[in-house]
């Protein structure tokens, strides 16, 4: 813990390891491509899984669970799908001493093994909608893995909800990318642009895929939740039909959505500096850590019971603890620093006389972020102080964001632009032009904004005519 | 959903898979072995994990996760752990389109591979204890399946925790033990009794194993939640060492806990009735459904605004619902009387004058459970008859249980028990003598309840000495 991170600007990569290492936000483990997500790291996905699972309860979503394994021939139906994934397959061959008769899948997704059960329960329209989510956690073989990032196995929840028409379901699908959307910006504290994937980037199997797309630290983008409208497709894959009003038979309409811990890298990668983690405190497992400061016996006697009073003054309303350790001052506040604790309330035996203590704000470093506040009525202070981080870490990434965005004139413009940021520029939505930009540059489609400028333009590559505005950049 | 239950008395297993199905708990699976389990029966479990992890935390655990995957060398480190296990397998043998160098199981349990992560983990006795929990999908495969009961996938917590002394790992092992019971006795109103595990039923690699053991409606018991003092078997197999404050090299102590979806299974089996479900308020997924009555569409549009009216004035308190469908009366009680709401509120055209509604329990059928009470207060009228119905369900399933246990004088006495019931006798621990009472009556050794008579016996079927008195009993 002693040795100085690696600085953000020296090596991104490095420093994004160190700091989810360090922080012990996870661990690698033993076995290829898996995770250990350690307590730090998994208080935040509970934190995360909260926000997120009280917004799809409150638009009519229910939990439930499906089988981890999937028959390999259901994966088959789906012609794309199956294509999608069969690289990335992890495939039990034998259970209980014997092979088995048909390999089973370790479940990457679950549209097909739900799209199965769907058919048995809908009968009618009256069975219309079905709205599940499920928190599970899903397998795809990775070659290159990165923690939180890119990892074989992941948790994330899968939403899928099957509808009586085409609109409905699409309205779902909107729905949902809003709802992670509002989920990023407010409690996360990232901006996102949502916006539709261009075909050659959309899910295997969807007849539209919509993501909300986040720049990180180090201006390459991250994919941060998506949402699919799946059509018809699975419905006649598995045969999902349902009696109209009118009496006859008709497929149902499919939508599916997900969000991973892979976005537990988002917020590292959007927050942190190079002092470590910086979380929102709407996420952060320990909002405000107290350091009692002490040099000797009679100090910390006298510190200690005001240090714990403070605890109790605020335990109901956020998460806090104190920290108690034999270390000195300094050690304990690059640790919190470490940590991302987004504030830290300092006690020392003159604040003990005076009725005060120090707030020290993690997103300011310095003087700009220390104020010395009443002991007394702390718990509004720190409550409001906690709003203005949540606040100001938002506006702090929009504005590095919106720093980083450029709007390119020329080709030649957009390549010096993706090399370092997001390009936000007219494209044909050509397939073969977007894989030349790709080859030449490195940078993907990241999605075709929901919000568009109007009008038309030519395309910044091929020169042809652009009705949509995309956003380019490299990707994680 | 017209067609009457099977009786309990007539086929207690038609019955209960009846009432899964029917009461839209779980659905049978296409892959074999594994279930599905439906937003009813899911939040269920939910609130039931809300109840564990509420204690788990109280008592210092956090959560966290690790892999799925674990590989095969892991398990074949300590020698009974693997032999318990590997019967039940499941084995992923290609990934990514290859054949894997080693094969990777899929958890049965957890134990292997985070002994070998706290091996990685603890250094000093500063960083003990580690007290560690996962909420999870684990696969154990078994040939012959029921619904929640026996499934090859399972979701369940395990707790895994390391210490520096015995005596710290053993009271961690008792004190999950009681959190268990508290959490059955309290929250799904199910008495148990908290046991040693006989040396031949215990877990395998465990030293000792404690459970908690219910007798269901067909007088047989269900083992409710286990807790194992691993001693130092894990940490030798993976070099958990710490260094001591006398700065000597120890093996750790470990323990670890479990509980799973299984009890779902025992929550209908202990409540269920002809009727159907009866689910306890604490855990109810709808604790009380207003059931409007009218014949036409005048009383229709008088009663319902009042239905509305009272889901308001309950929504803050309880989780409650308005049965709005276009069905007769008669079809609705029938439905959540199946569902095991607990609580129904009937509101018809007379209490609307009256200002009055009409509560009915679930749990006490005809005039005795319905009482005509003022939708003025209703909340605290609500709130109130909740607890009565929550301990009255306890009180019954007490009185069901002791009725139906009991202390033969002889062998002969024990088989005629056992065959409906539970049998409290002296036993002499002998393993062998074990095997030929299951041999002969099908029954096996629950647990030695931690309660004992005190003094001495004589063994209930060698006549041998015996010190301690075990439940014996015909199991799932």
């Amino acid at each position: 813990m002693a040795d100085k991170l690696t600085a953000r600007s020296e090596d991104y990569s490095k420093w994004y390891n160190e700091i989810v290492l360090r922080a012990e936000m996870a661990s690698y483990s033993p076995v290829r491509g898996s995770m250990v997500i350690r307590p730090y790291g998994y208080t935040l996905w509970e934190n995360m899984q909260a926000g997120l699972d009280r917004r799809f309860k409150a638009t009519g979503h229910q939990n439930a669970y499906f089988p981890l394994f999937i028959p390999m021939s259901f994966l088959q139906k789906e012609k794309e799908h199956v294509a999608g994934f069969a690289p990335e397959l992890a495939v039990v061959t034998h259970a209980g001493g014997e092979q088995l008769e048909e390999p089973l899948v370790v479940r990457p997704t679950s549209e097909t093994i739900i799209g199965y059960m769907y058919a048995q329960w809908v009968k009618s329209y009256r069975d219309l909608p079905i709205l599940i989510n499920c928190w599970n956690n899903v397998v795809r073989w990775e070659l290159r893995t990165r923690l939180f990032l890119r990892t074989a196995e992941f948790l994330w929840q899968e939403g899928h909800t099957a509808h009586a028409t085409a609109e409905e379901a699409e309205a779902e699908t909107r729905q949902m990318l809003d709802v992670y959307a509002d989920f990023a910006v407010n409690d996360m504290a990232i901006p996102v642009i949502p916006g539709r994937k261009s075909e050659s980037e959309k899910f295997p199997g969807a007849v539209r895929s919509y993501s909300i797309e986040a720049m990180m630290g180090d201006k390459k983008a991250l994919q941060s939740g998506t949402s699919h409208f799946l059509g018809q497709n699975f419905a006649k894959a598995f045969d999902i039909k349902f009696l109209n009003k009118a009496n006859e038979l008709e497929f149902a309409w499919t939508t599916s959505w997900g969000f991973s811990t892979r976005m537990i890298g988002g917020i590292i990668m959007v927050h942190g500096d190079d002092q470590g983690l910086k979380l929102p405190p709407k996420l952060a497992p320990i909002q405000a850590v107290v350091v009692p400061i002490f040099r000797n016996d009679d100090e910390k006697s006298k510190v200690m019971p005001v240090a714990e009073s403070l605890r109790q003054q605020l335990i109901d309303t956020i998460r806090v603890k104190v920290d108690d350790r034999e270390e000195t001052p300094g050690f304990k506040f690059n640790d919190w620093e470490m940590r991302g604790v987004p504030l830290r309330i300092e006690v020392g035996p003159k604040d003990v006389d005076k009725g005060t203590v120090v707030l020290a704000r993690r997103d300011l470093p310095g003087k700009e972020g220390r104020s010395f506040v009443p002991q007394a009525g702390l718990v509004e202070a720190v409550r409001s102080m906690l709003t203005t981080i949540q606040s100001d870490m938002l506006k702090c990434a929009t504005e590095f964001r919106d720093a980083n965005t450029h709007e390119p004139k020329s080709y030649d413009e957009f390549k010096t632009i993706v090399e370092d940021g997001f390009a936000r520029a007219w494209w044909c939505g050509d397939r073969q032009c977007e894989a030349e930009i790709k080859e030449e540059t490195k940078a993907t489609t990241r999605c075709i904004p929901l919000e568009q400028p109007g009008g038309s333009g030519v395309c910044v590559h091929c020169g042809k005519p652009a009705q949509e505005v995309a956003i380019f950049a490299k990707a994680y």
